[in-house]
């Protein structure tokens, strides 16, 4: 690495990352309102879970993990089972959730992204790798959403749009 | 957004950046071995483009995408057609970039992250959002390939292994 880079010269702020996550999540919203009702719920490629399956996990972690890291909860990992049983509930439930991220994303103070907390009791690791992970992990089953809407015939909204 | 979240408090540096872009190249060639060799050149899913025409697009940016902030040229952006013929070809492709992204990476002094410059002449945005948009565009395109790799019935590697 560039020996001008050191822990103290960064490149990303907090209200960047809320930013960068909230438009993905604004993305993944369009995805979820694209497929039509019943796939969601029955479709899938290669014995992977169904849309509403992934989603129930995304939905898991984004409010979920960061309600936990601001209360160093270390309760575990759970998902919301069948309560969602339409995809009106499913987006109703993402915007709630989208709320609840601004919310608890503004109670960590900017020095506690480098410390450690045990997410869901079992992954130990620095806050700002976590919420990386969540980021990612949207984009990655956000992408195979997108073959499925494929599958479907259905055309997915534009990669780059947030 | 907490009102102590500043410009000037940030909460990645370019190292870590660095460090989670490589880590999620390694998964990728991982993904890129894991296909048979004759379906990552053929096999697709509802008219999507193959694996090896999805890695090409990675290849167009990664490290021609650096090299271009680097030095400041706007040359629009290109493939490389039909040079790489082979899954391995691909791969020996892959880990020169790999080098040839530390390089270039290591090369963007830390306040230049934020400038703005006008990739492949059309593309104009502070480097760290073009930055985080080839991280996240591989990752997209690397979930579609999972389900490719499900379609075909192999299975994939381990998303948080990088």
């Amino acid at each position: 690495m560039n020996a001008t880079a050191t822990a103290t010269e960064q490149i990303i702020s907090p209200s960047q990352l809320l930013a960068h996550w909230q438009g993905h999540r604004s993305l993944t919203r369009r995805v979820i309102e694209a497929f039509p009702e019943k796939e969601f719920f029955e479709y899938s490629i290669g014995g992977m879970r169904t849309a509403s399956q992934l989603v129930l996990e995304l939905l898991a972690i984004g409010a979920p993990a960061m309600k936990a890291i601001v209360e160093r909860d270390e309760k575990p990992y759970t998902e919301a089972g069948n309560a969602l049983t339409t995809k009106a509930l499913f987006l109703q439930q993402w915007d709630a959730d989208t709320d609840a991220i601004n919310t608890y994303f503004a109670q960590v103070p900017t020095e506690d992204f480098g410390k450690t907390f045990n997410l869901f009791g079992q992954y130990n690791s620095p806050i700002i790798h976590s919420i990386l992970y969540f980021i990612d992990n949207e984009i990655h089953h956000r992408g195979q959403l997108y073959v499925y809407l494929r599958g479907l015939g259905v055309e997915p909204p534009f990669f780059w749009e947030r």
